[in-house]
């Protein structure tokens, strides 16, 4: 294994790398993103993610080596970097100093068993943690509608404990998209939204041809996507009007779905 | 109604009250905290929360004037403040310049109804979002043991949608304490494990007189906690080991109290 080091935070490729944390465009033009932390680095080498470059510092070398391990013979370019180039690279306070140059990798599956549709949510935190929640429950396609929020970002990467890597995600971008997609797969659709009047999801049978739709943070389901849907459907609450968090209106949904 | 201006940093009362957003210990020396937001501001008055102070600047009584409205009569003295006054005492990056110094509040109220215990929870977003989860799943009474995070910093406020202001918080530090509080009242405790030992969620009727304990976000119930707990309980999953992030885990767990 040959592994350089980098001492220069004017190095052009330091230079490079520290703006993909903050353009999703960057990151799609090069096909790259940056996964930060000795956990998540070793779970995307693990989840056969491709390796393009592994960063470490020496501190992180020796606090993280059974991390750093399970990378090492697996990315095609290693280097060690200094603390402050780190810095540099970090999108937290805290940094770890291990970072993997990762390949945005080509998904080549369909929709697959249980699904979720999240439309338009905007907030990575809440991104990242519908992705953890549906791994942990055994739902993998995630179809994204509208405009979400890029799934590469440092913080979807890692509220999401690396359930990216592994999901089955589907860009869909219009409600009608979705509706044909689906609709040859014979899946039924099924909107959530904040109504009384909407069937409870208590009362349905879902099914590996169900595909429930989350809406936007504030706004809910677009308009648009409510008519496609062959149902709409509301968590039942005996509390105030206030409806759930998307996050924990998602899980909620999620539980139901696979219960 | 007097309206009092404020137009110097250097007041003495803003030079305080800038400092409680910051220090819990503060707050309750002083028995105040701060809520911030057009909403959340009248949600407080709205929800029976003395208000001594109110403070808006000239462009949120333009915009929000619905809300202040809400809060003019109930608060004991009102001061306009300018904007750069607004950003010294704001939390947030982008301020809506309205702000109510409000008294924390006696609960005179037992332990009442379906009940959660929260031990060691430390993360804001997920205090916050658990409060605003079990209101609107109609769980009134929460439990805080161990070492919990203050409910009215602002990111607690923010995250609970006003349900710090409505939620039966009862203080209970140790296992022990919870113990004997929860036996007078006859009920049982469930303690929230991700143990494929521990009961399943599915296979348990609650009633009115459970009690569920949620532990820290990294490290899960504390032993003595489990001791305590007259059952471990769980929730089943299909997808991988990890297991769900504290708020969403909170979130299915009420759901399943309710459901």
């Amino acid at each position: 294994m040959n592994i350089k080091s980098i001492t220069s935070k004017k190095n052009p490729l330091i230079k490079e790398l520290s703006l993909l944390n903050k353009s999703a465009s960057l990151r799609y033009e090069k096909g790259v993103y940056i996964a930060e932390g000795a956990r998540l680095v070793s779970d995307a080498a693990l989840s056969g993610i491709e390796i393009e470059m592994l960063f470490f510092t020496k501190t992180a070398e020796n606090k993280y080596f059974s991390y750093i391990n399970q990378v090492l013979n697996k990315a095609k370019e290693v280097y060690i970097i200094e603390d402050f180039i780190a810095e540099t690279l970090s999108a937290t306070k805290n940094s770890q100093g291990v970072f993997a140059l990762c390949k945005i990798k080509e998904n080549k599956k369909g929709i697959e068993g249980k699904t979720v549709i999240l439309e338009n949510i905007q907030d990575p935190t809440n991104m990242g943690t519908v992705l953890r929640t549906a791994e942990a429950l055994g739902i993998n396609t995630i179809i994204l509608s509208g405009e979400c929020c890029d799934i590469y970002s440092p913080k979807v990467l890692r509220a999401s404990m690396g359930a990216v890597f592994r999901a089955n995600i589907q860009y869909l971008k219009t409600p009608t998209e979705v509706k044909t997609a689906l609709i040859k797969e014979k899946y039924s659709i099924y909107g959530s939204v904040p109504l009384n009047t909407a069937e409870k999801i208590t009362a349905i049978e879902f099914n590996n041809k169900s595909a429930v739709a989350i809406g936007n943070e504030g706004d809910g389901l677009s308009e648009e996507f409510k008519n496609i849907c062959d149902s709409l459907i509301t968590i039942p609450m005996l509390g105030r009007a206030e409806s759930l968090n998307a996050a924990a209106a998602a899980s909620i949904i999620m539980w139901e779905m696979t219960r």
